[in-house]
């Protein structure tokens, strides 16, 4: 599979003798389409340039490492050898997009030797038809076996002011909303897209974050971002406004030193996807193939799973995840909860949790989640407490053996929660206790929390201690066979493949944002483009009511989608965890809607990604894993517009019905959300249907096979 | 038992209103020795005095704390309740210096409030007849729930420019020798005081370790120290050095921040030990007593230990921890060692553990220590690496089933080493399979270790965090039935009452300083005084060859004693865990000194200190545990000396056979150590002995009830 640019080299050159013939190092993608320029600058610094369809992706850009009490890994390098490979596989996720993901690339492996020191570092790059990974590995060596990292030197030299879709780079929430401009005005833009958090830490007025989608002004798609982050920092990305250079950005630690390394290692991969096509950024499955493979050998016991939950009432302020006011704080096992005054707005109640099951039973979700169910939550965040949570004791109001046993009866999983308040410390040594309780009465999934600051102070959610921490966590619990939905942790970078136990992420600015002053109505159109490029999100849709003062007088805040918008979301956001966050109560007013979520798949042969454009519009269509039926998703943003759907994706020969859901004439998100029709069609491959979607709308329809 | 001085106080006293006819509060001790003051300063500052038999011992000395981001708990107090108490108990220890401890004492709780912030603050005093113990505790209150500690601001104010035996303050080491220096003099002394450590961090030109031995010039024996120090960093003292007040000095973390509390919540105990007899020092209960009592159910299985190691020979650099040199560095579950290349000085083998077990079981001895058995030694510090043991993996010339077995077959137990290098998380995460590992393989106690920087860098190894691992490491030991002695940790507190499995500890200059250049002859005539006030320490005596080159020809050091003085500190350094240090060849030389050690009891029924100057002599009799035998020993420092030894301490009418081990006549640590004389005599509670102790020398007598 080695292209014809590269067949000129051996599988294996010896440079040492040679270098100057080998001054640039010319590789391209299997279908040519992108090229690939590495070679040693003047002063020996190790330098890449990237081309799509002869344009110029990624100028010439510098690559190395400043490190701690050590001459830096940036010049004075030379070639030691180049090496090629290629490959072309599929491979079957447990679950995700497509039951079969093609990795294909070709692969070239420099290996560079330090003049002086003799330390030896080697770039790996991978060019895959729709973009670039490379990461840095450094050979066991005595001359560099243990070092720290103090500045990763990676550039990303953009080949003018392009467009960015960018949140601010902060080293403990990515919970912004999306800002689009130009990079010249990244700058001025910064302060005021900074919102607030319980745990934020910007570093910079051009610092962004990963994974950052950019458009230049002739048309050409780029995304840049990390696979595999594993035992590293995440990366941010800094940029030079002057010149458009993105510099990477480690998340440092309480030191400001980003990385402890012990030769053989490696970097992350560093990836640049790029198009003409909008579409191809979300179709790419880069980030995916640039990870190892799955690790786990029974897989059995991952289950996509639809879910309800007892935590849009207390994201609203309808109901509290704490049970009691009358102590000034709480010390586990000391606190005697046995004899303390309920204050009557606990969610978590067995009453409550046992509608919720009905409620789940009836409509056939797999689980129910439950926020606030074990003792702490009084003072749960913002104190730097250790012992904040146990993960095993309920609160008295909450009868886990009773709703274990009703769960049970009813066929309905109970998901659980730990929140972990950023006490990783008091979370690790608990955390066997707390997967063997989960085990022991049968739930089969965790929504982890991190919400609040890193204990101790001064370390940061996405520092290389924390990165360690998730994937320690995620790790344990697949030796327990318990699926991880973690949330405030680090954004996913493709870990799903190698453990796909890690069902979903938060990691992004969620739907609870809707009730906290509400989000952008473009924010679904850009996630898919950025934050799910890693992974899937554990976004929680499905919100039918728009006015949270229905639920709380006192939360002025707004739902900023139309109806059908929320519905179609569970199409173009997919991920193999979807909640269905709003009340039950507001579900059944609008059952015809809800119908569609209780229809929906969770997991997929195919996708087709029809229509896309950053922060305007996405359309998807994919297949049920295992089955004829099909469901699109179309999200739109604020502009409305006409969507144009070609159902060409579908079979030739058979005819299905759709049923649409969609917005109706008057729909808007502000001003009238939930103005919807649903409508049935029978539609082939030959159909084109043209449907409106609404400022802040959108449409789903699923397609079950006719009998004919 | 409340005293006269008291009683004028009802138990329970509202002074809101009537402050003013309190601005003193006079108590003292249960025989009226100790006297101590407590009033308001001007400005509300809490402040005590101390008194013994009229002498000042504390000057007056305010009490309080800095907080962050909040008004100090200084001044502006006003005192709401005074409550007295007092006790007058007995209780019996685990394992120790006597099997039943009086526990007397008159206690006074100041309740306090601030004015403006309306935060209470209480003090507890408490009056033995040998000291003063006082801590904070600060009631459960929304006006003071959770708080950070910046400062305390406890001051000893001592009476003038007394003679201080000290150690520089320091946040990760205490192994250095002791100075004896005016307080004055310690600035000019301290740079030449601090020796080269592997985690060292000083603080200031005139901070000091506790526990601080004070003499003042008109014969007041005064310690300094602290007990029950649990989730609070560990305590040092800073001086005044014009007006000779200590302050508190805690030891801080990254942020420079000390303590996380919680209200309710207390401090460690501080503690101030005084006579005018310097053996009452040592004859104090003080820490003991202000720890809380055993939380052990069943204590069945912890057992006073003697043994012998796998250690000497590596310290010595006879052999090493390390099995091969063929790896830059060393990967858990990846480098392999089954195809390496052995450097063959590896001390760990399958056939010279064997042999240790031979001679452990040839001389009665409980236990064998093994260090270097397991995986990743080669690049064990320094390094900041986090996986750098997993503690269950042994090297391939260390078969431990086979060891295990024979051990059991001699009668023989194994002692396990979990050396940590530092790597907390690494360790905490592995505790639960390491321990379980223990328990599958008859290990009964871990010698634990934290050499080198703590991870994550900036942590100390005296941080309130790592007095919590260490706890934690101790309690969750207690789960498995495991005695725990941690080397490099915090030193003690008197935790030991509590939680007897931590059976010893290092935390000071050990045995293993002679093979580094030697360490004082006067070393083990303070440590007494100091060091073991929290708790026996694991000295490792026993060094009978002095000459260290006789090992290790490279290795240029000198044991500073004689080797009647190694015998003596088996019984003035009462430990319930001892070892016999040195290498079972040399002992082999000298059988007939080695019959003490044999012989010697490791836990006691009474304890009687006879002899005792800081760094200059100490002499104790004890009676082994349940029987009629007794032990002496007599350790003096460099200068020469005749002990007299007034057996008056022996029940009446017995006659007993008294092996006298004793410095020769050219005895001297230097010229001459192994100068012994072995004699027997016949003594009775009326006898009276003169024995010559060398420079650097000492003595040990056994003494067996003699059938008539």
């Amino acid at each position: 599979m080695i292209t014809q640019l590269c067949k000129f080299l051996s599988l294996v050159f010896c440079l040492a003798c040679a270098t100057s013939a080998f001054a640039k190092q010319l590789f391209s993608s299997p279908d040519g389409n992108l090229k690939m320029d590495f070679f040693l600058s003047s002063e020996g610094r190790p330098t890449y340039v990237l081309y799509y369809k002869g344009k110029t992706v990624i100028k010439p850009s510098g690559l190395g490492f400043v490190l701690k009490n050590s001459d830096p890994l940036l010049e004075k390098f030379k070639i030691t050898t180049v090496t090629n490979d290629s490959l072309n596989e599929t491979w079957q996720p447990v679950w995700g997009e497509e039951s079969v993901i093609r990795n294909h690339y070709n692969e070239v492996l420099v290996a560079l030797k330090q003049a002086d020191t003799n330390r030896r570092m080697s770039i790996r790059f991978r060019l895959f038809n729709d973009g670039l990974g490379f990461r840095y590995e450094f050979p066991q060596q005595r001359e560099l076996s243990y070092f720290v990292i103090t500045d990763e030197c990676t550039e990303f030299a953009m080949s003018g002011d392009m467009t960015a879709y960018w949140i601010p780079g902060d080293y403990d929430t990515q919970e912004y909303d999306y800002t689009r401009s130009r990079l010249s005005e990244i700058r001025g833009l910064m302060e005021k897209s900074i919102s607030n958090n319980l745990s934020q830490t910007s570093f910079s007025p051009t610092g962004v974050q990963t994974s950052l989608m950019l458009k230049t002004d002739d048309g050409l798609y780029i995304n840049l971002h990390e696979a595999a982050l594993v035992n590293y920092p995440a990366m941010h990305l800094n940029l030079d406004d002057r010149n458009f250079v993105f510099k990477s950005w480690l998340t440092p630690d309480v030191n400001r030193e980003m990385a402890y390394m012990q030769s053989d290692c490696c970097t992350p991969w560093r990836t640049i996807i790029v198009s003409d096509d909008a579409r191809d950024i979300l179709s790419s499955r880069i980030t995916l193939n640039l990870n190892e493979p799955c690790k786990l050998k029974d897989t059995s016991w991952i289950l996509p799973t639809k879910y309800i939950g007892v935590w849009w009432e207390m994201i609203t302020g309808k109901s509290d995840w704490s049970y009691t006011w009358d102590f000034p704080n709480i010390h586990l096992g000391k606190t005697d909860y046995d004899h303390a005054k309920p204050h009557g707005r606990h969610g978590a109640t067995t009453k409550k949790v046992k509608q919720y099951i009905d409620f789940a039973a009836k409509h056939g979700f797999d689980a129910v989640l439950v926020e606030g169910w074990n003792i702490g939550w009084e003072d749960w965040f913002g104190n730097f407490k250790e012992d904040v949570f146990d993960f095993i004791t309920p609160y008295p109001d909450f009868n886990l053996p009773e709703i274990r046993d009703y769960a049970k009866s009813k066929g309905v999983k109970m998901i659980m929660h730990h929140e972990t308040s950023g006490a990783v410390r008091n979370y690790e040594r608990r955390m066997d206790q707390a997967y063997q309780f989960m085990v022991n009465n049968g739930y089969k999934a965790v929504k982890s929390g991190y919400v609040g600051d890193i204990i101790p102070k001064g370390e940061h959610h996405y520092t290389q201690r924390m990165v360690n921490h998730y994937q320690y966590a995620v790790e344990k619990a697949a030796d327990y066979k318990i699926m991880v939905n973690a949330h405030e942790a680090v954004r996913p970078t493709g870990l799903c493949r190698t453990w796909p136990n890690l069902i979903s992420n938060e990691s992004a600015r969620g739907s609870e944002y809707q009730a906290f002053g509400g989000s952008k109505p473009s924010h679904t159109t850009i996630l898919p483009f950025t934050r799910l490029i890693g992974g899937p999100m554990d976004y929680t849709p499905g919100l039918f009511e728009n006015d949270i003062t229905k639920y709380n007088p006192d939360k002025k805040s707004w739902v900023n989608t139309t109806l059908t918008n929320q519905l179609s979301l569970y199409v173009t956001m997919s991920s193999p965890l979807q909640m269905a966050a709003d009340l039950p109560e507001t579900y059944e007013k609008y059952l015809d809607a809800f119908q569609f979520i209780k229809d929906v798949a969770l997991d997929w042969d195919k996708s087709y990604y029809l229509e896309a454009e950053p922060m305007e519009y996405v359309t998807v269509a994919r297949c049920a894993k295992n089955t004829n039926n099909w469901f699109v998703g179309g999200t739109n943003g604020e502009i409305p517009r006409v969507a144009t759907i070609d159902f060409s994706f579908l079979p030739a020969g058979q005819k299905y019905i759709a049923t649409i859901y969609r917005d109706g004439k008057e729909a808007h998100y502000r001003n009238n959300p939930t103005d919807y029709v649903i409508e049935t069609k029978t539609v082939t491959n030959k159909t084109k249907l043209k449907i409106n979607a609404a400022s802040g709308g959108g449409f789903a329809i699923s397609l079950v096979s006719k009998v004919s």
